[in-house]
């Protein structure tokens, strides 16, 4: 008998009686992209048993798309304990915890027409382009109640912006739940969003700046990473967040010239593909070569849009691990100093 | 307030008590194909509530992906009224019938190493070179059991061959169940597949041929759409399923020289896109330019993995549809005379 | 020195004054899929240096999309030796050959007005509804033109009809410069294509039938590809050319009981990817474990729209084979009696 | 006849006399992909004939694929007057300038070897982990060349970097050619990069820090696309550059309260999918409901890999423009005060 034939694939079985846990399970002993989101609920599974510090990669507009509320799960029941996202969903995330809302619409539909009625698209979903810009005077604004004479990373930035939402604001977001519990968000390309262009009309006209010590965000993810014996990523799409996640391994290898032993644990959620050469479709056997992931890493690629992946996955993963969850312990890093808002 | 805000997208809320067709409901309220799923469901729960003849397309290696028991369980609970599929499914799917197995491999494996142990791979399923060979010699076999001086079309083919599995064998599979419900299976390139590869052998050495009248499925399947006037179809990939089905829908517009009015329903999952210019990656709307659809046809594309996509949509709609499906009345289409096997 | 390093990615430089098969020369020197597209131009010209029997699969709306005059001056300059395609490119091409045109179209407008002008749509390419409609006739009338009590393998359909519009139409085409030059042509799914739905319409009224006999096209093509000792293979996209061409490897496997060795040399053009699981996006490494593809052969993926890189690879392989063409020698197989139209 | 029937598909004919510029201006009067290639030559003709600031977005892995000296054609040609590129083209380019290579490789590769030879993947790209290491340091030792008390922002740093190179190397490259034509160079996401990761280690040990003034690039490109009344850009990929560039025409809105107007011309070149909903693979009408494409502006997406599509839409471009380019006025933007390198 040949070593690769082993396990049969298991046809999977339809119970109308099933929870998303079980049908994951169910999943993970067939194949293709089934199986690879069967394993991923039992790779995160396994993060949780260990202690593992877990970082959450985000892209893509998955704010707008409705998992804003998926993330708060996941920051709430500690199921991560470190955001990097791109500026987008965070300012989505911003604008909804001002109030606004995300309107479902389509793709099929005269886009002059749209910008005629002020209406902005995100594939099919729509938003008010003068509700947007009400949420980019809130951050100018916000500009007020941080210090003139220093420079924020955006951990810092946005842990105080989500303490200000906090004292004013019910609404529970990612913002708010990350400085409630003190979960660090970090944006590597805040400039390249709303944020940005935000901050860059006050720049602009000379009023006031802001600096943004971005160069901190890389050495304090490095702190976090190397906080515990074991870290694990979980990627939603690509972009900075993936790069960022996974270059933060390779840091200590130029300090010590040696190579890098990278993330023990590893889930991506990816609609790219590997033979488009792009970093957001790479595989994570790319990512070994660099020490990016660990050689004997536990890892899988769900080739998914994540809008069906995500809570699926998070729904299998809390509903497995609920007693797990209750006595996690959070990884302890020290980022710095005390912040305040003005 | 313009016309293109309507509902807002209602973020998801991850629960652990919650059903799969629960969680469709969630996912339809908010957007990109997270939500398409969500309108599958809604979609084909329509079609179950009207009497639509529903015609299911399946292509891509869904079989040895251990999609098999999921076709099963909707031929068992009439849940589809016909099946066009590729040859290799239902190859895969007697391959299963007779006792095999397909086994959970990887793609990260040296294929030369494979092929040197007779394991043929299809992505990460790996299967034995030399069991498929006596499935190879059953499907040669069988052509004993067939009248010499007939042709038969598909449809005769695989309910014949289901109904001597049915004699046999225990196991259910999709020709199997098929058979017992009297659910028509076409089959529109048999040629391209391991039975024209099995059939072509015994040709080649003279001893005895089989000749398909595949103009014959033409006719038929225009006759099963045409049986009742609401009409749906649900794509699983695309493949000659798709335009099988779709072009079923033309053959009356050819004769009566004018405009059809085609499918009501249509539900697609894919991992193709429309930019490539291809029929299987091919848009529902430009479908109805060529009124395939129907211009007021509830429709809805899901870009997604059919392994992950369809085992959770079947789970959703049965749940949903209980009581319907229990009194669903059968489309009632005679295709021809009395078969028997030999 | 490791022996992975060895030659340097060499920048592409660009010139005007660089011919296609210069500026392909230099992309095989890049990386990504630039390198595939400048590799897959090498092996085609090993393949016309050593006598390879060369098979062309087409899929994709190829013909629509103006890449027929492409595949013309593959067959005229003895480029493939073979042909296997999707109906719909060939009944395009008859369509063309009828004097009728496809019109460039965009893939933004509305569908529903595309129907009630009787416009049929294919991404962004429009054709006239009834002008197809006299092409089905075409089809339909030319039945008078076949013997009625024998069944035709579709190489005999198309060379006949090939035939026939030669006699009466000036235009050069696919089917007509096949025929001039006995190119066989074989269509696996004929059914499920306009020819399909043509000849079904007759069938449906009892006028006047016709019987394909598509196992012979599986018994024809393996004595192709033993008709010399060399093989190599074309694909055009996936679909059902893709496995019927790979297929046709296997049969002597099946009567031998030992495993296949398969084409010395593989190219394929697709925009589809191998973690769908799908036979149109699997890998050739995934062929080498059937013994598809042969242990040592010469072979690439290019992950591109074939409108363009086929055009871009036709231009360099000719101008770079000139003085082989001029001298190629046809292969010599011999697919059955004399035929003729009526 | 109705107003969707203009102009025929006309069928690209094969010729090997043929020039790339007439390459694609055949290809424009095809369908699918390729045409949008050839609309593409157009597109950047028209807007290097009209006075119009362009601005190119670099992702994806274009450098060390062979496409840096593409770019370098285009800055010493000024067919683009702005670079926004993502960091790691920049480290690749200065890697190269500093007499360094990349490897062709293969995808096809055990990467744990390749992680215990010290060789890092780009998909087939191979690279060594050593001098990678040396050009980070490199990076580290520039610092000292900068001074101490100021924030610097991209264009400034890259400037400064480009400068440098030039006084001690030869070789031409992106930075250097730059810095020479005094051609900005944005980097929205520097420290998602191993710029930002060598710098990375400077601060953690408390050595010497570099503040980067990512607002500032915000305002300045702003700034660029304002300075001439009509403004374009093209897109290699999606990434941080395509919002970025993007978004520039959305700051005025927010200033003015009132909707943008857009890019007049617009290019891309991308594999992503609209229909995953992100920035990166988002359509140009999406765009226009922002009002960051033009309501009347001349655009196209061509859906392809970039090593492909760029350097033949280059040559095209330049063969077709060398009159034109010639006399090309370049915009006049100020963008600070003088720079110097310590």
């Amino acid at each position: 008998m040949s070593k690769y034939i082993q396990a049969p694939v298991s046809p999977f079985v339809i119970s109308t009686e099933i929870t998303i846990s079980e049908f994951l399970k169910g999943m993970a002993k067939t194949a293709f992209q089934g199986k690879n989101l069967g394993i991923a609920a039992d790779i995160w599974s396994e993060m949780l048993k260990e202690n593992t510090t877990i970082l959450l990669g985000l892209a893509g507009a998955m704010v707008p798309a409705g998992m804003r509320k998926v993330i708060v799960y996941l920051i709430e029941n500690r199921m991560i304990d470190c955001l990097v996202s791109t500026g987008a969903n965070l300012f989505h995330d911003l604008h909804e915890s001002l109030g606004n809302f995300h309107y479902q619409g389509t793709d099929q539909v005269n886009d002059i027409e749209l910008w005629e009625e002020g209406i902005d698209r995100i594939y099919d979903v729509f938003a008010k382009d003068s509700e947007f810009i009400k949420t980019d005077e809130f951050i100018i604004n916000f500009l007020e109640r941080l210090e003139q004479n220093r420079a924020y990373n955006t951990r810092e930035y946005f842990f105080l912006l989500g303490k200000m939402l906090l004292e004013i604001y019910r609404e529970e977001g990612i913002l708010t739940s990350a400085a409630k519990t003190n979960l660090p968000i970090y944006c590597p390309a805040i400039g390249d969003s709303s944020f940005g262009l935000a901050l860059g009309t006050q720049q602009n006209v000379k009023k006031r700046g802001i600096l943004f010590d971005i160069i901190k965000d890389v050495v304090e993810i490095n702190q976090i990473v190397t906080s515990r014996n074991v870290s694990g990523m979980i990627m939603v799409a690509g972009g900075t967040p993936k790069n960022f996640i996974q270059q933060a391994k390779l840091l200590n290898s130029i300090l010590d010239k040696k190579l890098s032993t990278g993330y023990k644990y590893a889930i991506q959620i990816t609609t790219d593909s590997p033979h488009w050469g792009g970093l957001s479709g790479c595989t994570f056997e790319e990512g070994q070569s660099w020490g990016k992931i660990n050689q004997q890493a536990e890892k899988v690629t769900v080739y998914c849009d994540a809008t069906i992946a995500l809570p699926i996955l998070v729904t299998a993963v809390a509903e497995r691990n609920k007693d797990i969850l209750k006595k996690r312990i959070k990884p302890t890093f020290i980022l710095g100093e005390e912040l305040k808002i003005l």
